[in-house]
């Protein structure tokens, strides 16, 4: 996080030119004025206690009605379990991405995709690529793996006892496994792995979590492992933590690169070198290109694996459809490759070992996320596998049309047009 | 991206219990069916172009409502520039954290900060740790830097050329900048930074963006500096791409990291021991412990950086704010520090060097976004840096609450309670 | 690889005074003058063979005589199975470490570690570190799990066929693992993971290897194993590589950081406060402080794993013992923990998953190589985990000693001492 | 460091077998027996005290004699200010690989490279790369960049005096410099970035070295700076440490990737297909289809940059030349790059960013390194951004050659072959 000489020193001097360094002294000093009142209401989604928290705020009524408008069938309720002192909700608009066709194990068929943006450009690139990837006959999407992640932290006295300890929990795997059974009927801890770093053992549990992503029911099941190992273990630690932050829960890491986090999927397809001429005004042969020097971009930034902006996809995806927005830090890891094949066509693929999505639990049954889920077919008990494949065909589809914009020119093009408003539409095939 | 044997084994069994592998293998296969029709309407939001969409997608009309009502009052005209393809909005809850009380250079006062999420206890932890901060005098929080960046790439015939034509670009350094100067009145290119490998050349481009995020502003200005090379340059590139994926935009990368992408900022509080017991019911000595172990979990995870649930902040944040939420994956990375001071009180502060913030632009002229932009006097110009130092705080507020929580045993409990409904609040020391 | 725009000018301007672009571009340009003869001799280490090197290289008779004395005893027959096109040996000084007494479950007993290295100061701050150690009644060092790595990647035709290929792989784990060990007496396949990435599949085979470090036997074993699939698969993949750079050989990589690579080792020892004092001249409570910063300076110079100079040991020890010096790239990597305990003492832990080392095989039967060895006691079939767990008690000592000279500030003066030449001793408790 | 369930289950199992817990509890076991007496000897290497250590180890002659003959010529005064508690010298062969031909900014000319190695195989694949690059014209070989790295930390008691004391050292920017070089003629203080988490300040300062690699010098300089600021900081720090871990010394680290340390340097070379075919029995489209499958292993491996071996190289080449091979831990990490270039041959390029090389200093002057660097010509002052060239050129060779040898299927039966003593030679083209 650093910031060589030049640099900070013009930013310190500009940020100095405006006022003085006792002026910067004294705003940063404490403060001993009262604080105002807590947020009022008990009820997280009441419209009196909503009211009462408005009544704090002091926004004017129009800025107030654009997220709550009390009566005009602006209940809350639906939110209850939700969020905690709820001032109403934020409007983000949708867009279709597609058709996207998709050949994949769980998830088959033409796929329209709702994705929740305020980007422009966004939801027309994806679906310039959804539209390429369906006239080449579809992609393959697979989910390859899977497993939701808590890692609790134990603290012993020592290292030998550390070892005994880690060697008392392995022995225990069978029992572990049902204590961790009873709290869920959907969950399953399906490996114990652990980490011993001097007086220190991480145990590494790995779940499957039927259709919810999942993190409260091992955050739960975990808790009650460390409860039982607390209770009988032949060297009891001296004190444990239910999450050690090893779990890579919200946040990019190397461990759940290589491993998995929530679903790992893979998407290809191989798209005629006309296809790719006429829709993504590109080659196959300038496709490749990119593709190495943006790799090589990726390797010497130092990501977490390396792909062009799988980000955009998850986020917009995550949002429109209930999941958690905040996993986007560690899904949004992947390996995209291009090239071109024997016959002169391209080949493309994503491999995305972190998606982390549910169709039951989380924000899915809030109205207009299950009505995204709805449009895709994939609302509700035992789609999960499947909405990670999509989220994996909708992933190759942007890697393919930014890579082929950038190729062409069309990619500022594209953001000058849409993002700025100007008349012109995105240079498309299609319009 | 690895799996080991017995759980690969596990799971492929699992899989083809389901289904013989013919049946897979015939649901991969290439379909040529003919297409479902393209997504209807050239109008990005017009309620006939909308309606058309919907005619399309055939849900029922409850589930239509929630996502939109025409003639409502729900005209989608507002997100004619951030959306294409538009079939309505989807509504995330937003709950109010605070009083948070920051010291910044820029953001000053008691700031009700409005979090869009989906994930139970979520917006009540955030509070609860602006309430300590609060009640402990505020937080400062510092903007150290900024910069956003666009890495294009120039691919040269060799190494030998790739060093003369490197050199050349650094000499015309303030052409480059007068250059991107003409694209915009709100950016600045401040650094021109590179990378040779063999003959690829990677310009590293910083920019200042006024109050936008400005990842649009910036490549508008790459492009035209990327092509006053390719008319000027005295070794003309073979080709050039305006990004060569050494940004790290929208991923979480070293790079970013070591230096700025968007504004670096840090925040930290002092919180006395008995302040911490009352109410996060834990210890100044308890939070180094776990800090300890959660920097090794971290460290062994392969996390860039070493923090807790940053990604949680930042996607509420971001969401309610009109922030763009991909870049969550580039924001969540960062440094917590806790530790006892001589007092024996807490210290406590974090470190983000990806905050990518604005004020202006992006989704932050959407009406409900706005309104929450304004509930913290931080809509429209001047307040980018602002909303960087509330974000940092905001992110300190966090960090304390899940780490008390995960040393006191409230974790579990919390999510236990609010997220599966049950009727008994969340042990806080206000209920 | 980045460089900012004043430094880079500042280079390239210096650069550039000592000639002129002309210059450069020819000193750049292709030679086709005819090459000098082949480098002579079939035999790798024959005194006829080796003096018709010499005679190529026409260097003055005192300096082939520091590496090659003719008949002087010199004879270089041991090492024609470990060098080709052989000129004679560079010697390099051997230092003693110690003693240092460890409690291992393999190495056991006080050890005097010998160190070749160059470098001033080393020896010296190792053999303070044991002593300091040995003085506290020793550290505990344990051999926690070991694994070989060899990865082989195949190319199949499509990610359907790669997912069968990959069940039919892990279908045949018995026969896999039979294959192997025709190849050795001494290895076993242990483990047979694998990573999917669109059409390509790579295998992630963990071995164990006896005494050997094994890397060459995991290569055969492999080979065999590839072989064996190539001609057996259900489904014959298009291509293969024996290795495809997954293995983490020969550099760091988070894979093997999260997993293991040769020996996982940790070692710890718990030092009263007075002995820090009078031994080391700090106190627990200050090397806590410095861990402290020092753990997030590496987090922030994005280091894998965070430890001081772990490198500086290994690669003396290697030298010094016939261990393959180019591990050192993939062993210095490790986590080093120091707390101050509830009496008050110091706890230091160091945690290194990657140890390469072997007491077979190598150089390890080399003439002086095998003295080394011997000198601890551990030459020949038996010793390999108690080679590794030397390492990391080795390794402990390094950090305690450099740490506790960077809080006291005899960092500085013993390199400014020692290094330089002058008289004064390094300050030291037995000096 | 994980293990997962299985496997950990079985090496403890294994483990288990040979002894009980209580023999393991009674091994790991706190000793109080008297230490053995300490190394004698205050004089590092004169015979007597040499003598007096041996007597302390208890060897047999004949071992003692590979490492140490008194009498013989074997004084070891030369080894002095290079290591401490001497007992003699190891031997490790060194053999020649070339002819290379260079094409550099320094280093010009056909090169005999040294590598000090006791690895089979490994000399005779350089030696093979060697020569195809110089078959083919030789190789381009640039440094780009160079800085040498310590990072003082300080400890202030806030965010805001960390601010105000960071503002004061950008001020003191001069002043600093004039410090630095009072401490040196050859070493300059180039650059001073920061580093500023909570209240802690890391500086960055980046040195040139003349043609020593440097750490000394950059540390007896950033004493000083040190020094002169806590003197004269208008706010002083509570505690500095003169390395506070974020300089990358002694490992590999993202944050020197995308900078430099030591020497950036750069290699390239085109192969015509025919010569590839003659000589390395491959093509260029099978090296690139390597090279894919192998970047995208590193990549998934979590290694910094991508490469394939480059430490077999540095390490040999470090030993050989009085280099510190604790570097290796720094140095080993780079880009590698093959591709077919638009007339069929194969363009290949390596990067490396943190070649740690001098020709002053360290183990530069002993008699047999010093003689390695007479070999090249690159003994003593002038030499050193020359010998960084060679450094890049070799690595280059080896790339080559050993991506050929995985390619052509001759990897495996090299090692072999070489490795295991069997008479056939490794398959070649010259033999």
């Amino acid at each position: 996080m650093a910031s060589n000489e030049d640099r900070v020193g013009k930013f310190l001097r500009r940020l100095l030119q405006s006022r003085s360094s006792a002026e910067i002294v004294q705003s940063l000093s404490r403060s001993d004025e009262p604080l105002p009142p807590r947020i009022p209401g008990q009820d997280p989604v009441s419209d009196d206690d909503v009211e009462s928290r408005w009544q704090l705020l002091k926004l004017d009524e129009k800025s107030k009605a654009s997220l709550y408008e009390h009566g005009a069938g602006g209940s809350l309720e639906p939110y209850r379990h939700n969020v905690e002192n709820c001032i109403g909700t934020v409007k983000v608009p949708v867009g279709l991405a597609g058709p996207l066709r998709i050949r994949g194990m769980f998830a088959s068929g033409d796929f329209h995709v709702p994705l929740a943006t305020t980007e422009a450009a966004l939801v027309a690139s994806y679906s310039r690529g959804a539209r390429v990837i369906s006239e080449a006959g579809g992609c393959v999407s697979i989910l390859l793996h899977e497993g939701m992640r808590r890692t609790p932290g134990f603290g012993l006295s020592s290292l030998t006892e550390a070892g005994l300890f880690a060697i008392w929990c392995i022995e225990q795997g069978d029992v572990l496994r049902a204590v961790a059974a009873k709290t869920t009927r959907h969950g399953e801890l399906i490996d114990i792995g652990m980490a011993i770093e001097g007086n220190h053992v991480y145990l590494i549990l790995d779940y499957t979590t039927g259709d919810a992503s999942g993190q409260n029911m091992v955050t739960i099941a975990t808790q009650a492992v460390c409860e039982y190992i607390m209770e009988h273990a032949a060297i009891r630690p001296q004190f444990y933590y239910v999450e050690a932050n090893l779990s890579g829960d919200k946040k990019a890491t190397a461990h759940s690169f290589v491993s998995v986090r929530g679903k790992k999927v893979s998407a290809e397809v191989t798209l005629p070198a006309e296809l790719l001429a006429s829709r993504l005004h590109t080659t196959p042969q300038e496709l490749d290109r990119y593709w190495k020097m943006s790799a090589i971009g990726a390797i010497q930034s130092g990501s977490i694996g390396a792909q062009g902006h799988v980000a955009n996809a998850l986020a917009a995806f995550y949002i429109a459809c209930g999941q958690d927005p905040a996993c986007v830090a560690e899904s949004a890891v992947g390996v995209t490759r291009f090239e071109v094949t024997a016959k002169g066509d391209l080949y493309a693929a994503v491999t995305l070992p972190s998606i982390v999505v549910g169709t039951v639990g989380g924000g899915t049954a809030l109205p207009s996320q299950h009505a995204c889920l709805e449009i895709m077919g994939l609302a509700g008990p035992g789609n999960a596998p499947a909405l990670a494949e999509v989220c994996a065909a909708l992933v190759l589809a942007g890697e393919l049309s930014i890579t082929a914009a950038l190729c062409s020119g069309d990619f500022t093009r594209a953001h000058q047009k849409l993002a700025r408003g100007h008349d012109a539409p995105v240079k498309d095939d299609a319009r």
